[in-house]
Order: structure tokens, then C-alpha cells, then sequence
């Protein structure tokens, strides 16, 4: 019997883990392949031959990674280049996977890394190599296409959304309380910020406004939003996507920018405090705070959906079934069958198809303003942050198990 | 039957609402007043009448205000004036309780709010007013002396630990990895930032340095220390308070100080930053992340510690007892009678020892070298972040429920 092998790739989420135990408990119970190995640090890591056996691991450590957040597995940033231009890392690759008996790869990761598996699948069967590449889908940012969601997004939102609440009610305390500004990550979509809207006291959103890239944003109207706002209730709280972006399709705060990742991908964050000044320099108020959820909204395992992490460990267990029916370039997708009581099917999408593509958030559940979500929204938001992970724990903190050091 | 009034003062906690429902429950329990007032905004909210009967709130109200973060009563940061300047102030304040027939008066807050405390009861001492002032201590700091920590640090010391645990993990993902800067609240003492010690993976800390306020930041022995781990393990995860001073005793962020509390207290922040650019100033590597936990750290209901809410409350309820014994300007305190199995008991201080005095970190309980603490500081933190809330949800989330809005 061969072996399978599994890599995690691009940034972390708090249930990536879960793909991983999914492929690997459904193998148990298929005995599917005789090993199921896992890369560390994706790619990047196969090609140095570091390779662990995750079918010897106990099953408490393997239950513990299972609930543990980030690339458990370790991570990389590579992109596999054109294979006329670079063939030579197509070659090691295969005859690594050869060398170990593997025939079947799963990747865990975002559009980037649908590239690689679409690239691999298309290396492998123009040279008639038996090995089955499948992609699983995991990216906070929601924004994979042809999938109803993204395992990831789930936790991150409830998260936000579980943030905005707290935090509303820390800036709301005094008599003469300022203005709050939350900036969640997201890119070029406005999903996470979004997600935000699920925040209510009393049946009624905590933010006065949510700010995505999928509207242009109006220096000018943000003002007077804002102004107005303030002068009727004394205070504001603000929700902005790190990407929103003005008329000219230019980020707002692209002055901010202060590199670029590996992709070429532009490292936002900072419009918060960009508004902040805005809001300042135009005199609102001198009461402006500013923050960046920045990485704790994709690691907060602590405060992970349950559905996120169920929907993970599943998109690992269709995963195996995909490469055994003989499925090569594909990605598991999620597809929503209804909403309320929610339940989901998984199906295959082409990998190539989500490869270096991109899911807006739609500018339907937009308002008319470009400063808030319609209803819909809700519906879509509401099931996927449903209830919370039970945990180990240890010394009164979570018990967290990785295998990348 | 005469009536009581309790308000709340300073920065909000996660816990700060249990010790109002601690008092509440324990004045059903023993009927000492007929009603139980709360002050909204403070002692400036009841100088305007701002008051509102909690007695006559329904049990569920009152069930879910107890697991809200953040001043549900809301908040001030007023401090009286001496009485020979101003006791006008003082007067208006008397004649508003009396005109609610209020014979105890019950003040949650930190050190300023215990020199409220003081001056009310000297004051009342000294015109036969036969009101009775107790305080109620809180805040994530853990600053006030004569107690042995204080409601709402062990919830912030919790979501410290927590976070850094996901942090650490999230910071961790690829082959070369970077330096995290990890930075908390604390102002002058170092008790959250410490707190962090907490995390660890494999029964070994994550954080690699923890720097404290206690102990003098000597920039180049940081650097060296930095350079020499990074090295070392490819990743340095430090942990730093926000009010670390150097040599000379002056905030290392000193420069990056925006403004003054109306307390005249220096609003910190940024120190992360500062050190982030010190790291690539001296060119160690070119990723560094530096992520301030902000208000984050005091309103994190979702990962409260289930200890300090349980402490908080009865805080409250002690308070009630104290009054009806007779007691006034005194806080309540908290001796912590073992550690293992941990056990406490509460007793009285003088209001005004609390006031206007810090609690430092003790210098006993860092290393040689200044950049970690012992293991004193282990077994002080450990009981205090035990157990997690059962929180009322609502729509997937927690369900929150304030009075000053």
C-alpha cells in the first residue's frame, strides 16, 4: 500500500489544524493509504525532505493539534514558477513524493496555493506521473471562489464580532466618550469587516458604520458621516477593512504600505490610524482611538466556531475520498444547501478556477451609503460562527500541540 | 429602611460589573437597605442625578450585566478636590445622597477612586454625616497595595497568556521566521506584562524576554540579547510593558507620549514600536511585528478567568457586610491564604493607604539579568486564571447587557 502526504501553505487560521486530523482520521478508518505524511512548511519543506509521519503520532497529540490554531505544520510563502520557465523544482518535487511512495498530495491553503496544486496536477499528468493533487480550502479572508465560504473565515469572524462587542462597551464608558475605529485584516474584501455587523446590543448593531473595499471610499462623506454621528450620540464606532480603497481605486492607506510579501501582494494595515488623523485633523473630536485586531483574529482558537472547525476537519475527510475516487487538480468546496436550519454539502471545484482568482464581498449587501451591510448579510454571517470548540487545557491555559519545532 | 448607591470609576474591567451584582445579591440575601441605587458615570454622574434603583431590575437583566465586560454603570475619571478648596463639591454630593435617603455608598475603582473614598469619609467624619464610603477594588493593573492582587487582573492576566499562546504560534509558522513584540498595559508596574510567563508550549515559555518597568531597559544590553537568540532559534517572541523606563528612570517610549489622563497620568503606548525599530535600526533582521493588546486586555469577557469573577463578586458582597457593620474609608482586600490548593479571605484596608500609591512587581521575582521573572511569579499567577464563564450567548454570541446607555 502507498502513502499520502499533507502541507500547509500561506498565512495561518485557528482551524487549519482540523484539515489535517480530518484527512487523517478518515484514512484511519478507510485505510486508504498505508502513511499519511505530513510536510513541514509546505512546499518549501518537501523540497528539503522534511517530512514527519503523522500516522505514528499518539492519538492525545493528535487530538490536541486538532484544537490547536496556526500552521501546526509550519508554513511557506513559495510559489512554484512556471514550469517551462523552472522544471527542475516540478522534477525534485516528484521524485521526493517518489522516494517516500506518495500518491496523493494534499495541500491546505489559499488561491495561491489552488495555483500550486493546479500547476502540480497539470505537471503530473502531461508526464503520465500517478499522483493526485488536491487542494483544501482555508483562508480567513473568505475570498476563494466558487465555494459558498472558506474554513477559516468561521472563527476569525465570531472573533470580530465577539471583539467589537467588548470593545464597543469599553469605548462607550464615559459621559464624554470618542471615537472608536476597529480595523480588521481582509485585503482586498470587506468579508471580515463585514462579519462585524453580528454584533448587537439590545437587537442593534454596535458599529455605526463598517467601511469595505468594495465601496469607494469618500473622504469628504466619512467626515460628515462621522461629524453628524457624533454630534447625535456623543460617540461612534467605526469597523474598517485594512483594504478599503478611494474613487481612484487606490488604497486609502496606501501611503502606509510599507512592503510587499513574497507574492507581490501589498502588506496592508494602518488605515486605522490614517482615520484616526483624518478624524482629528478635521476637528471632530480629540477623543480617537485606533486598532488593529492584526494576527489575533486568525489564531483566536479560544474563541473559535465550532462549525468552522467541524467544516475544517470535514474538507480533510472529502479530501481523502476525492483522491481515492482518482480526483487530480481540484479544490474541496462548501457549498451552503440552506441557511436556517444550516446545512452544507462539499463538492469539487477546479482548482485552476480558484487559483489567483478572487471573491468579492457582494455590493448588493452593501447599502446605498457604502457605510454598512444589508440584511442579507446577517443570513449569510449568522451559521458560521455557531457555537464554541471545547478545549484542553493545561495550567489553566489551552493545551497546544504543533509539529513544526 | 434607608438606601445604598454604588458607582463605578477609572478604566473598565472584564469583572467590574460582578462586584455590583456581588453587592446586589448579598443585600437581597440580607435586606440591610431597601433599595440599591447605582450611580451612572461615576461620582460626576450622581453629581447630576444620574441614578437609576438596580433592586427593581429583573433577575435576568441583572444575571447577564454580571458576565459583561466594561463599566456597565459607566465610568469617570473625576477626582475631588481637596475639601478646603472646593467643598462645595462635597456638599451638593451629601445633600444628593440624602436627598435618595442613602446611608452607604459603594465606589468599584482604582487608586484615585480610593482617594475619593478617603476624602467622602473624612469628610462626612467630620460634619456627623452618618453615610458610610467603601471601596471595591479594580483594575487589570494589579497596582493597589495591601491587597494581594485585584479583581479584574486575573481576567487581563488570562487573555495575556492566551493570546500569547496563539501569538507565539501564529509568529512561528515558516522557515525563517521574526521577531514578535508582544506589548501590555501595566503603566508603572510590570504585573501584566509578567503574567505572560503563563503561556507555554511543551512546559517551556513562549516568550523568550519578558521586560518590566521594575527593572532599568539598558538598550544595548536588548539589542545584544535580541541579536544573540535570534541566532540562536531563528525567532525571538518578546513580551513588554508598556511603562518600561531606562537608567535614568524615563519612560523608554517617553517621546512617543501623545497626552495626559485628566490625572495627570502619562497615556503610554508604543513601546513596541519603539523597540521594533531599535531591532531593525541595529539591522538583526527585517521582520519584526510589534502588536499592542490595547483595550483588548481589559473587556475580554469571552476568556475571563471564572476565579476572578467569582473574587469580584464577592468583593462586593464583603463590601455590603463591612457597611452594615459600620465600617467607612476602607477598600476591601484580598489575602490569599494559600497558593495550593488556593484559598483566600477578605478583610478591610484603609481607603487612603490604597490612594495615591502603586504596588510595584517585586524586583525579587526578575532574573540577574532583567529579562524574566522567577518562579515566585509562576506559582502567584497560576490560581489567579482558573476556570472560564459560562456565558449566556445570543445569536452566537455573548450576551451583553449595561445600564449607561
Amino acid at each position: 500500500m502507498s502513502n499520502c502526504i499533507i502541507a500547509q501553505s500561506g498565512g495561518p487560521t485557528a482551524v487549519i489544524n482540523s484539515s489535517v486530523v480530518g484527512l487523517l482520521n478518515a484514512n484511519k478508518e478507510q485505510k486508504a493509504f498505508e502513511k499519511v505524511y505530513a510536510g513541514l512548511n509546505g512546499i518549501e519543506g518537501i523540497l528539503n525532505k522534511n517530512i514527519i509521519d503523522l500516522s505514528s503520532v499518539c492519538d492525545e497529540d493528535i487530538h490536541n493539534f486538532r484544537f490547536t490554531p496556526s500552521s501546526g505544520l509550519g508554513s511557506c510563502r513559495y510559489k512554484l514558477k512556471d514550469v517551462n520557465s523552472n522544471s527542475k523544482e516540478y522534477e525534485s518535487l516528484i521524485e521526493i513524493l517518489r522516494e517516500y511512495d506518495i500518491k496523493a498530495f494534499f495541500y491546505v491553503g489559499g488561491n495561491d496555493s489552488m495555483d500550486t496544486i493546479a500547476k502540480l496536477s497539470k505537471y503530473a499528468r502531461a508526464n503520465n506521473i500517478d499522483i493526485k493533487f488536491i487542494g483544501i480550502p482555508k483562508t480567513i479572508d473568505n475570498d476563494l471562489k466558487f465555494t459558498d465560504h472558506t474554513p477559516g473565515f468561521g472563527s476569525a469572524a465570531k472573533f470580530i464580532g465577539t471583539t467589537a462587542l467588548e470593545t464597543y462597551l469599553d469605548a462607550s464608558v464615559y459621559i464624554n466618550n470618542g471615537i472608536f475605529i476597529l480595523e480588521t485584516m481582509g485585503r482586498d474584501t470587506g468579508w471580515l469587516a463585514a462579519s462585524a455587523c453580528l454584533a448587537k446590543i439590545n437587537d442593534k448593531p454596535v458599529a455605526d458604520f463598517i467601511y469595505l473595499p468594495e465601496a469607494a471610499f469618500d473622504r469628504i462623506k466619512f467626515l460628515t458621516d462621522v461629524k453628524r454621528k457624533f454630534e447625535e450620540q456623543n460617540k461612534v464606532y467605526i469597523i474598517v477593512s485594512e483594504g478599503i480603497k478611494d474613487e481612484n481605486d487606490n488604497f486609502v492607506s496606501e501611503f502606509e504600505c510599507v512592503s510587499q510579501d513574497n507574492f507581490g501582494h501589498a502588506q496592508l494595515g494602518g488605515v486605522s490610524n490614517y482615520l484616526r488623523k483624518l478624524i482629528l485633523d478635521a476637528g471632530v473630536t480629540t477623543r480617537v482611538k485606533a486598532l488593529q485586531l492584526g494576527i489575533l483574529q486568525r489564531c483566536a482558537m479560544h474563541c473559535a466556531s465550532d462549525t468552522d472547525l467541524t467544516e475544517a476537519y470535514n474538507a480533510g475527510k472529502m479530501a481523502l475520498k476525492y483522491a481515492v475516487q482518482g480526483e487530480t487538480g481540484k479544490m474541496v468546496s462548501i457549498n451552503r444547501e440552506v441557511s436556517e436550519p444550516y446545512t452544507v454539502s462539499y463538492s469539487l471545484v477546479n482548482a485552476e478556477d480558484v487559483a489567483n482568482n478572487v471573491k468579492y464581498f457582494p455590493t448588493e449587501w452593501i447599502n446605498k451609503e457604502g457605510n454598512f451591510v444589508t440584511s442579507e448579510a446577517y443570513s449569510y454571517f449568522e451559521p458560521l460562527i455557531k457555537e464554541l470548540p471545547s478545549l484542553t487545557f493545561e495550567g489553566n491555559l489551552p493545551k497546544y500541540r504543533v509539529f513544526n519545532q
